[in-house]
């Protein structure tokens, strides 16, 4: 931490809306309070996932709040993409150094991290570069905006006292049944409530798995298209969801998937 | 669910501010989109945890968008008080009955749910009023908003792939040493991020209850009056706390606490 800068720019955490790869775009002041859509207006550096969607939102900021810079005077850098399938545990070990993308605060200049979807460093690469700027002493700041994994939970009704994210489950069939029962045991161990996601064109197929391998009374909850026009939140036993024809989800909202031992 | 009404209302979840219990009042424009504002200065019907503070809010939603009903006309029902203790595990099931509180629902009316702070359901009494409302067949709507504990996670920096939250630490000393470490085991063996909250005056306690009982080489995390002027978010290794003063969180000010074993 050499030369520290007596007034370094921020980490700003710039929550997104939760319609990407969705047909549907959802008005910025129906998921985003009015001074993030005001503080995202003003920034000039930019962290994020995917520069051409990061474009995408500041232009429905624009209409809403008009940019301080013109977009081509924008800063936007992307993250490096994590290696394949190391994302859950250690990946930032062996990470490639994220100083450099931080070098706007160290002038002075607050920088914006976002994710493609929702909170940025959360179920996302972005905890890194947050990682960097608390090690070089820049100030962490987040922004107030939607996180699905919450909503859904909210919405599930299930013990939100205790839960735990575990993120993508085993996409072969026979180790992701047996993930299904490892959790399951471990929520009736502790009341804890399990939320897990999915890529979008595989949310049936967990959908299945989970009805088939849970325990007849565990409670499952769905959150498909949160914030969404026709979003659709559902809690039933696993009997229940046996006993009824299974919803088809389809292949493009974004859902959560929770669920609570009996 | 005899004699379902073919129009029915839904149970609304309604984001609340994060200032309870401050001595700050933040703009709600800061915190809550503007459609989910105009919402709630609809709603005629409210299940709460305290129709004070729900009140107190209803006027600063009235002084943005005017309130549809006045005040006065607009009925608030007060979630029962869980059992002292019995919040973690199992409290639902000897809870009372909570239908009637959504009777204006199975009438045709929205039913706001609305909690102290924060997501409803979330870290309070309010998920049974949504289980209810699922085994009712009335539909359940979270609205955008903020929850503080995923606010916190994403300013850690630490793993926000995999992370739980475990509600409050045991009070008494030594239990609490003992919860700190099982917790941190896991954390270690799962490379899952903990997240615990406390009752803001014990606050100074809790940390420093986690400064001297995880290992040197586990990253901690504060974030404490999120949302706020003068937030602050740190995360260090347990050997930096350490070697440093350990911070005054106060007495006022809703933190979140976190960690990953390293």
């Amino acid at each position: 931490m050499s030369a520290p800068n007596p007034n370094p720019g921020r980490l700003v955490l710039v929550p997104n809306t939760l319609d990407l790869g969705t047909d549907i775009e959802v008005e910025l002041g129906e998921v985003l309070p009015q001074a993030v859509i005001a503080r995202a207006a003003r920034l000039g550096f930019w962290v994020c996932e995917n520069a051409k969607t990061t474009r995408a939102l500041l232009k429905r900021v624009d209409r809403l709040v008009p940019l301080t810079l013109p977009l081509q005077q924008i800063q936007i850098s992307e993250l490096p993409r994590p290696p394949k399938g190391g994302a859950a545990r250690g990946a930032t070990a062996a990470a490639p150094d994220l100083k450099p993308l931080l070098a706007p605060a160290r002038a002075g200049h607050d920088v914006g991290l976002l994710s493609e979807a929702g909170l940025p460093a959360v179920a996302d690469p972005g905890a890194a570069l947050v990682q960097t700027a608390h090690a070089m002493g820049i100030a962490v700041e987040p922004l107030a905006g939607p996180s699905s994994l919450l909503l859904a939970l909210a919405a599930s009704g299930l013990n939100g006292q205790s839960f735990a994210f575990v993120g993508y489950l085993p996409v072969e069939a026979s180790a992701r049944a047996a993930r299904i029962r490892e959790l399951e045991v471990f929520s009736k161990r502790h009341g804890q409530t399990q939320l897990a996601i999915e890529t979008p064109y595989r949310n049936d197929a967990l959908l299945g798995a989970l009805i088939e391998h849970l325990q007849p009374g565990t409670r499952l909850s769905i959150a498909s298209g949160l914030t969404l026009p026709g979003c659709r939140c559902e809690t039933r036993s696993v009997q229940q969801w046996r006993a009824s024809k299974q919803p088809a989800l389809g292949g493009r909202l974004p859902t959560v998937f929770s669920w609570l031992a009996g």
